[in-house]
């Protein structure tokens, strides 16, 4: 299976049980339910889900026990999005090639898209009733995770980092929900201690390689592919890859965070495949 | 015991234990973390906590296994006032008598502090190990609950609602989580169906008293002891209970639903009695 039909057929099943579960909700009132649905059904590569979907095929061969802590992260991961984008946060008007959520509907609907979608996160996630999985996804997503990234990033706005303070900045805001994501697929599918770590790290390597092929993207992307404006992190004066190590050690950096991926992923037969196209694939990607 | 001494001692254990579980906090951004505390240390009455824990204590005698989620719902109660009281939303400028939580430390970070309480709120929930408490939880609290009651207040400003809609506005905004309050400890104590059903209509009816009460207190109250300005509710334009019904009629119906609350509590015995004292405390309270 290529790395797109896998991508594809993880996208198409997040997305069947997303749209189920908003089907379920009643009493909701129309503008938060539009502003939710205008966000979760915006394009994503639902790459999170892919993730917690794909570990749990490598560990047991069925990815069903992951499907409602795959949709969580994809919540979670769509209000990151929208709170990120707001006026007083990156103050961005385009995302995936649409008016951002706050342009369309407003500061404060935007703000409680955002917030409806994280809390309804956590119902959806607690349906793979397993407490020590709540506990690890909500500490992802949490103050040292992907709100203390987002904090460290606005502080970190108008100087220049270190490469060792971006690292941390990226394993904070964006690393720690994707490695979560391998993890909790991983757990949930019952994995024993030494494959869970070794996914543990394939999960941390691919999310560095993701957040420099990211950087990368934004100084070579073209607009039209990526949907939002290029250049956006020197506009907002943001440290990057390329901005502190330049173009060609960005690219050796991704590599070499893509091999150490793979690398992790030694203990397992051909049933890892398909994630080690994928690590390859996310510095390859054009979007 | 009293009704002060019974939220005195609930609100010391509960701030013990937010205490320890703040202290536990390992990366967190020195930001985050003050801002956090500044509103979670704000002298807020701790009401939800008090009636998870005095629901477990009805039903088994022994409150320590309600204390998590206590904490959550007071994470989650702290949260929404952080975001209230944004510019975008009702634009406040102090909360408690301390200034809100954006005019001390901007938006932004108001916004991230509120969606990292949101966050750790269900790291702190689900160490009650019952996932199902943790989904009611998310629900009272998600788009059909809270955020969705905020929803319909936003959209309500400028126009009068029927005494119907805003029965639904506040059984949504404020009346769904304090109904879970007592639910959650209910159900964490292991109460039986009759119990619970008697526990959730008493939720029912104190959440209704006390925000008629509310309304009573914002025509009423003093600015001094309050801590916020009195009359922001006409100021806003929004509908009050004083303002559709008349204030006589209003202290009429907070009376008949601290009634209800009482006569719910039929079927216990003195083991209720701080939960009478409390229902009647609600709607006599001068803040």
């Amino acid at each position: 299976m290529s790395v797109h039909e896998f991508l594809a057929g993880k996208a198409a099943k997040c997305e069947r049980a997303l749209r189920a579960y908003l089907d379920s909700w009643a009493d909701v009132p129309p503008t938060l339910r539009e502003a939710i649905e205008y966000s979760l059904f915006a394009g994503g590569k639902r790459f999170r889900p892919a993730l917690a979907l794909g570990a749990a095929d490598i560990v047991s061969g069925d990815d069903a026990v992951a499907l409602p802590v795959a949709c969580a992260l994809e919540m979670i991961h769509t209000y990151s999005l929208i709170h990120d984008d707001l006026p007083a946060m990156d103050d961005d008007d385009l995302r995936r090639g649409k008016p951002t959520s706050h342009r369309v509907y407003g500061e404060a609907i935007a703000i409680l898209a955002g917030d409806g979608l994280l809390t309804m996160a956590f119902d959806m996630a607690a349906q793979c009733n397993v407490p020590a999985v709540i506990r690890e996804l909500a500490q992802a997503a949490g103050v040292a995770g992907m709100v203390g990234g987002q904090v460290i990033d606005l502080e970190s706005e108008h100087r220049t980092l270190a490469l060792d303070e971006l690292r941390r900045l990226h394993a904070a805001k964006t690393g720690a929900l994707i490695r979560v994501s391998v993890r909790a697929g991983a757990l949930l599918a019952g994995a024993a201690p030494e494959p869970l770590d070794a996914l543990t790290r394939f999960g941390e390597h691919i999310g560095l390689a993701f957040q420099i092929a990211d950087d990368i993207l934004d100084v070579v992307g073209a607009e039209e592919v990526l949907g939002k404006p290029v250049g956006s992190d020197a506009a907002n004066d943001k440290s990057t890859y390329p901005a502190l190590v330049g173009l060609d050690r960005a690219r050796e950096l991704a590599a070499e965070a893509v091999a150490a991926a793979v690398d992790a992923l030694a203990p397992f037969g051909p049933e890892a495949d398909t994630f080690r196209a994928l690590a390859r694939f996310i510095v390859e990607r054009d979007k």
